[in-house]
């Protein structure tokens, strides 16, 4: 952590958030019998692509996971055309026995065909956690889940009770969560916004989060992850503002309790800034920026686009500033690599 | 049929199509022991939704399908959310055992989100055709299924042979297929486009068919759908223009027959509509209009948005305009439901 003359708050890094994982990380793959095999596919010629895969690579070498990287369309041939090949190859690695997780680099199409080759990927090795069956368990708040359960294209009919504990119980795993949501998580339980205090699950309680994107990506399961941990959250889309929680008020909304409740929000995106001890943006334009003059003073603001949505000044106002959190993103990838490697194994024993 | 002097083509209405399915509906209703039970969710103040959903009980009461709307968020009380409760209206229906099909008013929350919601409605009883199960079978040509195989989120390993005949094999039901791509075929289909005395599978080759609009829900799967029955299909997006077709050029494409391929095009929207025998456009749009003066002397123009795409004067060149296709769509989807109850009589047979 370091503080400069140029402003009050904090600039974080990720890097120390990231190794604390990393050292986890190393510690279970010393104890499997072959290190896990990651599929990276690179269908586009997009610059920002080429270079997360190169960053994959060295992550992956770091660590003593072996990773794959597939290349096809554009990225395989200058004369094809971008995405070329790809479900192909996605389908290809879903049938490899010796392949444990697959990544993809998105964008590819748009988000709708980008969203259909995302169910494409096998659950059981979709270490982004991006199929429906891992949004489905989130937004419903299901932590935990019988690894056999991921090859029924049926939702579960009864939902479990909520999680009171860390630890999944027996004959469960833990369900994969999508990576960048789940980073913002760790990077909050690292600063100390979720309080260790209070019971597992509702960590962020008492807390007012809001979160600037609402895409199916990141933003909507990070709102839904934040009201699942407890907090409030504001979040804000292009054309509306709604209010995530999971403690009800009416008793249409105590019915769905334990799980988040979604309420449009009359507040301006400035009301909702003046109250919010955290702001997460996520926005994918290097123009849009969040004024740093709307911040309520002390607050912790994390950067999730790859431009840059916080002002230059934006630690006159914030406690804590991270301007990125791509190598615990990363981190997470990894980690959720080591529990589908473990899934494979439940369910190789299962079936 | 109708010819105006105004124009030379001819304005071809949907209920003469319609009213052929609706008899063929009618005598299957009647071997059935109970009527089928379609369950509509309405969960927004949207007039032409709340326009469709009429439109649906008025062909149920007409045909004897039992028809249930249920009202949530906005549809239910104006002071609530556009959309509440509509995920949780689609679990009740899933779970419900009288239940045989769901339909669900979209758009509700935007592209994204309404994506998630197609796919926590159950294949089952998915009516509409639009979970990914059924996406990833119409992509691959994948015709007949077991419909056991609905139950698993793991996409089939090994394609089956193309399909050379109309009924499906021993064991097998055929696919669902999402309504508006197959009410468009069986349009062509009546109109002549489909050549009947060419092979099953393969009865629009010969015919170049542009498809203005490329999104997951109607354009791409119906350029997927001509191509995989043999027509040269221009796919015209915002900002790109591809080929698909299903007979291969190059190696890498012979590998996927008979999937169809899918190239970039170097064609001007002007140099597609100029060689095409049919236009199909289907942009949500009131200003968006197909130029007349581009389309081929005696093609066929079919209207898919709900505003009209094409200018006034198109029947000056178009041989065949169809300004509406909705009453052809509405009744495959009631086609559809009467498959997805045997699809329920067999896995309950099975499992």
């Amino acid at each position: 952590m370091s503080t400069e003359a140029s402003g009050k708050g904090i600039l974080l890094k990720a890097d120390p958030i990231a190794n604390a994982f990393r050292d986890e990380i190393k510690a279970a793959l010393a104890e499997r019998p072959r290190p896990p095999k990651l599929v990276g596919i690179l269908a586009t010629s997009a610059a920002p692509s080429k270079f997360y895969a190169d960053f994959t690579q060295k992550q992956c070498d770091a660590l003593g996971v072996e990773f794959v990287l597939k290349r096809t369309g554009a990225a395989a041939d200058p004369s094809a055309g971008e995405g070329d090949g790809v479900e192909e190859a996605i389908i290809e690695a879903n049938e490899d026995n010796s392949v444990d997780g697959i990544m993809v680099y998105y964008p590819i199409f748009g988000v709708q065909q980008d969203h259909y080759l995302q169910q494409v990927v096998s659950p059981l090795k979709d270490v982004e956690g991006l199929h429906f069956k891992f949004h489905y368990n989130l937004y419903h708040n299901i932590r935990f889940l019988d690894p056999t359960s991921l090859l029924s294209s049926v939702p579960p009919t009864s939902l479990p009770p909520p999680a009171v504990e860390d630890q999944p119980p027996a004959g469960t795993v833990k369900s994969i969560l999508p990576c960048t949501p789940l980073a913002v998580v760790k990077c909050l339980e690292h600063i100390g916004v979720y309080n260790r205090i209070l019971p597992y699950g509702d960590r962020a309680y008492g807390k007012t989060i809001t979160v600037i994107n609402r895409s199916e990506v990141v933003g909507r399961p990070l709102a839904a992850l934040l009201a699942n941990d407890g907090a409030r959250v504001l979040s804000v889309d292009i054309d509306s503002i709604q209010e995530y929680t999971k403690r009800p008020v009416t008793e249409a909304e105590r019915r769905f309790h334990p799980r988040h409740v979604v309420r449009p929000s009359s507040l301006s995106l400035q009301e909702c800034l003046a109250i919010s001890d955290v702001v997460v943006s996520a926005v994918p334009s290097a123009e849009y920026k969040v004024k740093t003059a709307w911040l309520k003073d002390g607050c912790v603001c994390i950067n999730v686009a790859a431009d840059k949505n916080f002002e230059a000044d934006v630690r006159e106002k914030a406690s804590v500033y991270m301007p990125t959190i791509g190598r615990v993103t990363i981190t997470m990838l990894l980690r959720n690599l080591l529990r589908l490697q473990q899934y494979g194994e439940v369910s190789k024993q299962t079936s």
